[in-house]
C-alpha cells in the first residue's frame, strides 16, 4: 500500500498524469481548477497538503464494499465508492448517520448510556450545539475538499477573542481577567526584559550591530515598548479610561509576577495528563491545527452529514449492530444483528470504522497479530455541556465568539458566533479532556453536571450565569452507546508496532477512522485514514489497467 | 457640555435614576435587560464604554433640527431626534445616505473627481467591496449598539490570518512567506533568547526561584522551546510533512536575521509618516482596535445604513449642497442648492459633519476661533481597490479571509469572509494610508491603478493572481466628490486648542462626524461625536425639568 507523506510532493511522480486528466475533464468553468492548478504548481495550502483521492470508474466491473460504521470516514468512503460505481452498503448501530459529528438541537436525544436526555433547547435554527467536533481549521484541507464538494457553507469560527476572560484561582484573587489585558502585559514584560539583556545575550546566529538594532525595533513592535525599550502598559491592554472624544488613558500594567501565577500564561492547562504539547491556553491558538483561519459550517457541523446525506443513495441500514466479521479469500463477510434478526452480509471490500475497543469484544477471524493490534489502541474521553441561556449576556460584556478558560473543571466558556444580537444563545459550558475532570462529571447525573457547570461558570462570569440559564445537555462521550470512547490515542508501543499494523489491510478489510490516524478526534483524522484505504483498493483495481 | 470619560463609570453620577428608568421601561423580556444590567454592574464590554444616549421625549414641545451630511454621525442624530420627538431635516450633497460607508456593487457609480468609474462586478449578493470601513472591532459599542438595534446581522471579520502571506523584498529574497511560519519561528527566537539571557536580567520587580521557573515555563509554552529552552522550529509553523497519517515533521526554522530584516516583524509598515503607533504588522491584530473579536455585517458594511434608512421617517433632502450657516439668537438659518434652486432652512439647532475642510469654504458667521479650529483639522487620503477574481485561488492555497502583507505599495490583500466556496469573490487589492503612496496611485488612471495594483499583487501571489482578475474599482477618498478628504488628523496645535473648540456647540450649531473625536476613520468616532452633541441638546432641553 502506498504511504503517501506530506510534502511527499505527488506532482512529481504517479499522479502527474492523473491530475493532468483531472485537469482536463473538470475544464471548462469548474472552480475546481483554480484548486488543481494550484497544487499543479506545487502551491497547495500546506506543502504537505494531501490530493484528494481520485477512484477510477469502475466500468463494467462489479464490485461491492461493506462499510462498518456511518461516521465521517464511513460516509467518506460511501461518497467516494458510489462515484466510481462500487456498489455500497452502509451499517450503523445507531440511528443516525454522522457518528460523533452531532448537532443537537431541540428535541434531539442524547443516547448517553444511564444519561439518556432530550435536548430541551428552543426551536431556533441559531440555537445548536456541537457536541463532537465544532471547528475546522483550514490546513484540514480533507474535510475543507468535502465540505466544498458538498456544497456547505462555512463561516469563519473564533478560538481567541482577547474579550474572553481568563480565571484561575491562583492568579488576581481568582477574579476574571479579560485575556487582552493578560497578554497585552505579557508580551510587554517579555519583550521588554529581552530588550534590557541583550547586551550580554549569547547569540548563537551571527548578529552584527544593525541585527541587533533590529531585534530592538521588533521588541518595541512586539511588546509596545516605549522609546527607552521600557514597558509602560499598552493601549492594547484596552484604555482604563478615554479613548473616543479624550485620548486614551493607559492602564497601569498587571505585575509580571502575577502574570506568571497563572497556567494560562505558564503551560499545561488541564491537560498535563494528555499526551498533547503543553502550551498555556494563551498560545492555544498559536497551535497548527487551531490557529486562524478556522472555520465552521454555518447551521452546525452536521451540515456535513447531511450534504453526504443528500449525495448518497446507496443501501443505508441503521440499527445494525455487527457481531461477526470473517475474512475470506475474496471479500468479507458479516453477521448483523438488526431488528432483532441476524442477518449477513458478503462484500469484495470491507471499510471498518467501529472503535477500536469496540472491535476487539467482535467475533472474527483476523490474523493475531491484527487483534492484537487492535488493542494498542486506548479509547479516550471527552465532556462537554451545551447550556441555553435566555439572554446573550456575554454580548453585554463585549464578548462575540471565542473561548474562556478557567482551571475550574469546566476548563472553557464557548461564545456561538452564530445568532449574534439573537435573543438567546447556546454555549458550551463545559469542555474537559483531562481524563480526571472528566471521571469527576461522569459519575454525576445530568442535572447535577449541569449544576456543577453553572457553580464554575459564575466564577468566569460573577455579574452573571446561572440566572441566565434556560437547560442544557451534557455528554460524556465514552458513556455514549456505540462509541464508549472517542479520540482514541496510541501507547508509545502502539504507535509504533499496532498502527502500522492496523494501518495496513488484512486481506480486503481496512480499519479506518480518525482512530487510524495521528489526527485522533479530528474530522481531518477520518478522512484521511480512509483515502488510505480507498487508495489501495483503487491501487488493487487498476494496477493492472495503468 | 459635559465630557464624558470613559471609565468615569456614569453609573455612579447622574445616570443612575435615568438608567433606572430604562431598566424598568424596558423589562420583560427585551434581550436589552442584560445589556443594561451588565453595565449597572459596572461590567461592561470596556471599562470606559459610553452608554449609549438617552433623549428623553420632548412631549408638548416643538423643536427643529437641521443635520448637514448622511454620514453615520448624521443618521445616528436623526435617528435618536426622530425617537424623541424632534423634527428632523437631514441634508446631504451626494446623492445618497452613508458618506464614507460605502458598499460598492454591481452597477454602482464610484464618483470620484476625475477616476468616474460604474462597477462591474457580477450581480451576486457575495460579490460587493466595502470602499470605505470594512471591520468594526467589539469594543466600539457606539456603532455595535446601532447594529444591534436596527437588525443588522453580524459576521466574525479575519484580521489575523496565519496562512496568509508576508512579502518583503528585503527578506527571504522576495519570496512570499506564510505568516504562520514567520510569527512561530520569531517567538520561538525571542523566548529562547531570553530564557539564555534570564540569569543575567536585572529584573526590577522581586523575582524568587519559583517565579523565575514560571519565567521559564512561560517561554516554554510561549515560543515552543524543547525541554533546553531551544526554539527547534515548531508545528506552529504547518509541518514539512506528515501530521495526518505520519508523524508530523517539523521544518527547519528560518534564520533569526532574516526574520529580522522584514517590517512585517521589526516595525512600521508604510505608515511611518502617520501619527500612528509604529507596530510591525505582525502585531497588527494586537492592536486595541485590531484585536479579536472584529466584526462586519452580513452582506456589506451598508447594511447599517440600511438598517437607519429604515428606520428614518425624517425629511431627508440629497443633492442639497449648503452654501451658508448662519448661527441666530434661537436657531440656525442655512442657505443650500438644491435641483438648481437656492433654497433656506431654519432649525433650533444645527448638526454639521461637513468635512472640517469642506466647511473652512462656506460661507458662515462662526465666531472667528471656531472658523480658525476649523483649518486646524487636516484632511487624511485612504486608498482601495477590490477586484472581481473568477476563482477564489487563495482559498486554494488555504487561505479563508484574513490580509496578506507587502512592502509594496498595495501593502495589503484582503481575502473575503463572505462566499466561501463560492466560484467568484470580491478581493481587496490594494489599502494604502500611506500618503506617499497614495500619491502615486493617484495620479493613475483607473485602468493604470489596476495595472500597478496586479503587478504588485502577482509578487504576492506568484503562481496565479492577475489572471484570475476579471474587473475592478480603485477609490481616492480624497478625491471622492463631497469628501475630497477623510480620515481628518489634527496638528498638536490642533488637537491641543482647535479640537476643544469644535467640540463645543457655536450656539446652537454643532460640528460633528468621525473628524470630530480621536477615532477619525472609524464609525464609532462619528457615532460618539453625535452622542456628546445630543447629550448636550438633552441638557439644555432638559435641564430644568430634572
Amino acid at each position: 500500500m502506498r504511504r503517501r507523506q506530506r510534502g511527499e510532493s505527488p506532482m512529481k511522480t504517479d499522479l502527474t498524469r492523473r491530475q493532468a486528466l483531472l485537469l482536463l475533464a473538470q475544464a471548462a468553468g469548474s472552480s475546481a481548477v483554480a484548486f488543481q492548478a494550484a497544487r499543479a504548481f506545487g502551491f497547495a495550502a500546506d506543502p504537505g497538503e494531501a490530493q484528494p483521492v481520485q477512484l477510477r470508474p469502475l466500468g463494467e466491473r462489479k464490485r461491492s464494499v461493506i462499510i462498518l460504521g456511518a461516521g465521517i470516514s464511513g460516509l467518506v468512503s460511501a461518497y467516494e465508492l458510489q462515484r466510481a460505481g462500487y456498489d455500497v452498503t452502509l451499517f450503523e448501530a445507531s440511528g443516525r448517520l454522522g457518528g460523533r459529528n452531532l448537532t443537537v438541537r431541540h428535541g434531539d436525544v442524547i443516547d448517553e448510556a444511564g444519561n439518556r436526555q432530550t435536548c430541551r433547547f428552543d426551536d431556533q435554527p441559531h440555537l445548536y450545539f456541537n457536541a463532537g467536533p465544532a471547528r475546522i481549521p483550514a490546513v484540514h484541507t480533507g474535510i475543507m475538499h468535502y465540505c466544498r464538494a458538498l456544497g456547505v457553507e462555512m463561516e469563519l469560527f473564533s478560538n481567541h477573542n482577547k474579550n474572553c476572560f481568563t480565571q484561575d484561582d491562583d492568579a488576581f484573587g481568582g477574579k476574571p481577567m479579560r485575556i487582552r489585558e493578560v497578554e497585552a502585559d505579557a508580551r510587554g514584560f517579555m519583550a521588554e526584559l529581552l530588550a534590557k539583556t541583550l547586551p550580554g545575550a549569547g547569540l548563537d546566529q551571527p548578529f552584527d550591530a544593525q541585527d541587533l538594532e533590529r531585534l530592538r525595533a521588533f521588541l518595541k513592535s512586539y511588546g509596545d515598548l516605549d522609546h527607552n525599550y521600557r514597558y509602560r502598559g499598552s493601549a492594547r491592554a484596552g484604555y482604563a479610561a478615554g479613548g473616543a472624544l479624550e485620548p486614551g488613558v493607559i492602564r497601569d500594567p498587571l505585575a509580571f509576577r502575577e502574570l506568571l501565577r497563572t497556567t494560562f500564561t505558564t503551560g499545561p492547562l488541564n491537560w498535563r495528563d494528555m499526551p498533547w504539547p503543553d502550551h498555556g491556553a494563551m498560545n492555544f491558538a498559536e497551535g497548527e491545527d487551531q490557529a486562524p483561519a478556522m472555520l465552521t459550517p454555518r447551521g452546525g457541523m452536521d451540515q456535513i452529514v447531511q450534504g453526504f446525506a443528500r449525495a448518497l443513495h446507496c443501501d443505508i441500514r441503521l440499527g445494525a449492530h455487527v457481531q461477526r466479521v470473517t475474512l475470506g479469500e475474496d471479500g468479507v463477510d458479516i453477521d448483523y444483528r438488526q431488528d432483532g434478526e441476524l442477518r449477513s452480509a458478503r462484500g469484495d471490500y470491507c471499510l471498518n470504522c467501529i472503535p477500536t475497543h469496540l472491535m476487539t469484544g467482535i467475533a472474527n477471524n483476523f490474523p493475531v497479530d491484527y487483534n492484537w493490534a487492535l488493542g494498542t489502541a486506548q479509547p479516550g474521553k471527552m465532556f462537554k455541556i451545551g447550556l441555553q441561556a435566555s439572554e446573550r449576556f456575554w454580548e453585554a460584556e463585549g464578548i462575540y465568539a471565542g473561548i474562556s478558560w478557567t482551571r475550574q473543571d469546566i476548563t472553557q466558556i464557548w461564545y456561538p458566533q452564530q445568532g449574534i444580537f439573537a435573543r438567546k444563545g447556546i454555549v458550551l459550558g463545559a469542555y474537559a479532556w483531562d481524563p480526571a475532570i472528566i471521571d469527576r462529571f461522569a459519575p454525576l447525573d445530568h442535572t447535577q453536571r449541569l449544576a456543577k457547570a453553572l457553580a464554575e461558570g459564575e466564577r468566569v462570569h460573577p455579574h452573571g450565569y446561572t440566572r441566565y440559564m434556560e437547560n442544557g445537555v451534557s455528554i460524556c462521550w465514552h458513556r455514549m452507546n456505540h462509541m464508549m470512547g472517542c479520540n482514541s490515542h496510541w501507547s508509545a508501543e502502539g504507535l509504533e508496532r499496532g498502527y502500522p499494523i492496523l494501518s495496513q489491510p488484512a486481506g480486503r478489510h481496512y480499519m479506518m477512522g480518525d482512530q487510524l490516524s495521528l489526527l485522533s478526534g479530528w474530522q481531518e483524522g477520518a478522512v484521511r485514514s480512509a483515502w488510505r484505504a480507498l487508495e489501495d483498493i483503487e491501487r488493487r483495481e487498476h494496477a493492472a489497467a495503468v
